[in-house]
């Protein structure tokens, strides 16, 4: 049994690098930058060049290294395979293969949403569930599903698109994938702003929030306030996700569905908006799955990633 | 390697049995009375008699036997445990634990839909395929979920409930589940005459269509001689299969979704109708799944429950 692992998250900015030992607990974390210049030929280089200083610094062998799990922003095959992730300017590329030729160690690779949703199940608010389902509430609505303690990846890639199951036909403006009536456009930050313009468009209400300058913070805290358009916003944003997570029960049926980004942020008063409505729409046998918000924030990604090398 | 497995296939009134060898060839099937009095007692050992009498009149060692899958109506969890099955009399039992001593034979169970998913996906209509999605349409709307050749159970045994995923708010009677919207309430064979009269009700049409005695299949026939009003339904039959099983791709993403049941007998001209709505409902990267009509019938649950006990 080989004692350590690293964790790693592949962002468009920045790259969060974690190292594990094999029982979970991170003995340290940092970050570099990720450089997508020239199809972001250096990323690779740079996480290992990062990985292999930092075994030197701890004077740890690479033949106690267990593997590098590594999370992307985009479809990423069970083979490692990209086929193309433009943030970062990869085209096709063989993730896995190359970063375990550059490091000398076994690599395995995830979506970043997905590995996140394992890092909750691992370490994190759901810890100690085999099956799970995690909605990353943030610029857009990810989605990870673990079964099993197996990420659900699909044939495609697109296991866990939770952000693009359809929920109401009447959404006027187009998702950014190029349907309409996305959850996405109604649930994340920037989509719980659009859906309160929406609704004051429809039916204009008095509010305390400003309508053009308004984030989804101030809606969720004029909501903790008491204002009666805000609450509006809340009842019709957790309907569209109670919703869209109960129709996921009757697709997967799992033990917990963990709530997580920036949007999640205003605490379980969500929760409570979203259970509400799941509970309408669920079937009987699901309607008592755990809801929990999420514990890990931005470490999700370099816990699931590590949890990609660690067999239990 | 063992050369045999049964696959059994527990009904209300029936209880069809099939022997396979474990290549999938069936040597074998036939069906004996569902004995549902005094809390369906003699149900398994009718079951297990009738297996042991099967294997001696081919003159084949109960050596040679790998397995008894048994499908069940109803919950079952991985243990073989159901929890309470009213339809066959059984309170709680553990039925595989139960057929196992009573025959000497290694079991396994899984609810009726989930293994008719099973055996489509082994010898049926997605033969070769690791990953599906099977929605039967018959009295009720079910479904079975196999990714990487596995069932999906759920953490209640509801995985693959598809009938049970919200489509419309507007449906104004109560599923049997006791909520409103569900797609069973207007996908399944007496859910499409539901819709049909809800149509009439809500903007009477012309039509050819008796709307006191129509059935499903009437519906169908109408559509394929082109009666306005039939093929109104089918759009509207056609929208919600094809927004259910758009957001079970968003979900799982499977490589193909098999379309069974009585209400499949139609057609080819039903899938027209779902992959319509599928196509615009679903996430882009899902759009190519397959669509294909059930091929085994009646014996898609033998063949599925004989697969449980076939390791690959």
């Amino acid at each position: 049994m080989k004692n350590y692992c690293f964790g790693i998250d592949v962002g468009g900015t920045t790259v969060k690098m974690g190292l594990f030992q094999t029982d979970g607990h991170l003995v340290d974390k940092w970050e570099i930058p990720t450089r997508t210049e020239e199809g972001g030929k250096a990323i690779l280089p740079d996480i290992a060049d990062s990985a292999l200083a930092k075994l030197a610094e701890k004077d740890i062998s690479k033949d106690d290294v267990a593997g590098i799990g590594i999370g992307v922003p985009g479809p990423i095959d069970a083979d490692g395979v990209v086929p193309h992730t433009a943030n970062l300017g990869w085209g096709y590329k063989e993730v896995t293969k190359e970063l375990s030729e550059l490091t000398g160690v076994t690599c395995r690779g995830g979506n970043d949403a997905n590995v996140a949703a394992l890092g909750e199940l691992w370490k994190g608010a759901a810890a100690g569930h085999k099956s799970g389902v995690m909605v990353t509430l943030g610029t857009g609505v990810g989605g990870g599903i673990i079964l099993d303690g197996q990420i659900v990846i699909g044939t495609n890639g697109a296991g866990g698109e939770i952000g693009h199951i359809h929920v109401d036909d009447d959404i006027p403006w187009t998702c950014g994938c190029g349907n309409q009536g996305c959850l996405e456009q109604v649930a994340s930050a920037n989509g719980t702003v659009q859906l309160a313009k929406w609704m004051q468009e429809t039916e204009p209400k008095e509010t305390v929030l400003d309508l053009e300058t308004m984030t989804s913070k101030e809606i969720w805290d004029a909501v903790k306030d008491g204002d009666a358009f805000a609450c509006e916003v809340a009842e019709r944003f957790g309907k569209y996700l109670g919703l869209a997570l109960a129709n996921v029960a009757s697709t997967v049926d799992p033990e917990v569905f963990v709530i997580g980004g920036g949007v999640s942020k205003a605490g379980p008063v969500i929760l409570d908006y979203i259970k509400k409505y799941y509970v309408k729409y669920t079937f009987k046998a699901c309607r008592d799955a755990e809801f929990v918000l999420a514990t890990l924030g931005n470490d999700a990604g370099i816990y699931g990633s590590a949890k990609l090398v660690i067999e239990e």
